[in-house]
């Protein structure tokens, strides 16, 4: 919601964890050396995998990450380090990369050869730069083997975390895709969703950044629906899905539409086993930013409506322009108790850290 | 939420407004009288107007509202008089049919011809034979400049209280459609908007009806957003907008988080002037049916977290599966106050009745 500015001292006394940290590359051109042919030779020619529609009304990015040699914010570690890994003394930083291969349209291959090139570049040039990282695998779920086979070849490194869906149009509940869920399930891998620039509202594309910047939560909701009618849960019991800049303060109304829907229609859905919100309590968490500032006695009423003080990770999305500081976060009149399952246990706990 | 059993007694001692009662023809060809040519002689092979897409896992109607005859359910005023008017005294109910031609993809003017004979029809034999119904006019919003006249031609009945504007895939909010909004402030009308057959989520159509039938509030959602950041309220400053049957848990998180993106992007929807929230407390109300069933001291949080008492209008949804009986609906331990406001008053209020 604010910058911390540079005068404020250090946040809490609490350890850190912050679950969506976007590190990117200065120019797709650092991931050629990752690439083979003919997937080299097509990025001769590289035209986007489907941008944004919208121009930012006041710019994407913090100012001050913006480099003083013109590079993409977020694509230099000693600044990422400097703004945000020393200043907030970060136990751990999860990276999720500003990566849409997954959202491509066509050249599926492409795609995949994309999120290979690039899952390779960030181990070595992120990854394996400081401990205190931990790397998502990013996938061309539109070929749903081959998503499968990266997931594969890159599980077993000890850093890497989760496997990273951006949420676009693709229904990820549905049977098509749940090899997916079935390798992450076997490899420990939490599943991380994370909006896309393909969102849509049900009417289309919205006219406005705003517009759409507001409702792309709406995918979110409609995602956890997928995801738990189709049955996920009960094939894959130990997935696990943390939804990251979709919001939270929906969840306690979604889980009661859920489960009065589930009292009267189970009989559609048999292989749907328990309460939805019994699902969303186990098997997702929710990053906190962009956290929404109503009084903090109001937001700390819905977060009790949650019925769990489990589910909310925190989140900075730096190094964007919606950045949440840890300073100014969450409100300091929550619990300790509270404060600090937010920004460090639950997410220890969800990704299993030590 | 439940069917009450025909042993109970009366709900309460306040009067009832009823926001949502389907009324219902037997038989489209109830509507020929009312048609002109060539409309007429196209519905000799009438196929419908875009149907639900899915076979209701449990019927979509109140067992007790199947009719002797067979007939459909809403489709008779003697038992709508007994099982709703009579049995919980209302004040009003507010007829909103089930009735599509809003929704039809193409042949518009049929669209248009069909909404007209409904009108006319409703008006017949139904609004002039209770006083206690209260009418929408339906029109074919694909033709606006068309709308606006079958606006004009019945603003002026007594008791036609609102135009009706199913949910689809149409975002009314966008220019293209703000006559509609201007004909019903011009003649003092409430938009009603209630969900239609052939809402989306952000994914297009879900596999299941229980999974459609969850996310359908979001569609209601991204309409309220589309209205208000296209300026629909500060350029009809006294539109009314009642939302029916899309819920309203979701109401607090999305005030929340359209003033939050209000408050950063605001220059880019310049002619939007008043925070997000003020427009949904000022111009919009929501129906309670289908009311979820938390406990009632959260759906009270929840209730007080919207920051109003004004906002929720009761509906009963009847003849359909999910009824909302007077007598179950409100958590009995809600306050009298609350209950009275609820029951009556709001919709008293919005819809300026005496």
């Amino acid at each position: 919601m604010n910058l911390g500015s540079s005068t404020e001292g250090k946040h809490t006394t609490f350890p850190l964890i912050d679950t969506d940290v976007h590190e990117r590359f200065a120019s797709i051109e650092q991931l050629l050396p990752y690439m083979k042919e003919p997937f080299r030779s097509y990025m001769s020619n590289w035209t986007g995998w489907g941008e944004l529609k919208y121009t930012h009304p006041i710019g994407g990015s913090r100012l001050d990450a913006l480099l003083p040699n013109g590079a993409v914010p977020g694509s230099d570690y000693d600044v990422l380090r400097e703004q945000l890994l020393d200043r907030y003394d970060m136990k751990y930083a999860m990276l999720t990369g500003l990566f849409y291969p997954a959202t491509m349209e066509a050249q599926f291959e492409l795609a995949a050869a994309l999120a290979s090139a690039y899952n390779d570049w960030m181990i070595e040039h992120w990854l394996e730069r400081d401990e205190r990282f931990l790397g998502s695998i990013h996938v061309a779920p539109q070929m749903v083997e081959t998503a499968v086979r990266e997931i594969e070849r890159l599980a077993d490194h000890p850093r890497i975390v989760q496997v990273l869906l951006p949420i676009g149009t693709a229904p990820y509940g549905d049977p098509h895709y749940h090899p997916i869920f079935e390798a992450a399930e076997r490899h420990n891998l939490v599943v991380a969703m994370h909006q896309g620039n393909s969102v849509q509202s049900p009417f289309g594309t919205p006219r406005y950044y705003i517009e759409w910047h507001i409702v792309l939560s709406q995918a979110f909701m409609s995602m956890a629906v997928n995801l738990i009618m189709n049955g996920v849960f009960d094939k894959y019991p130990r997935t696990r899905i943390a939804m990251l800049e979709g919001g939270f303060s929906w969840v306690p109304s979604l889980m009661w539409r859920m489960d009065q829907n589930y009292k009267s229609l189970r009989m559609e859905v048999p292989w749907v086993k328990r309460m939805p919100s019994d699902y969303i309590k186990t098997h997702f968490r929710f990053a906190t930013q962009p956290i929404e500032d109503p009084s903090p006695a109001d937001m700390l009423k819905m977060v009790e409506l949650m019925g769990s003080d489990e589910l909310l990770l925190f989140s900075t999305d730096y190094p964007h322009w919606d950045f949440d500081s840890p300073e100014r976060s969450l409100p300091t009149s929550f619990p300790d108790s509270l404060k600090r399952k937010i920004f460090y246990e639950n997410a220890r706990d969800f990704y299993q850290l030590t």
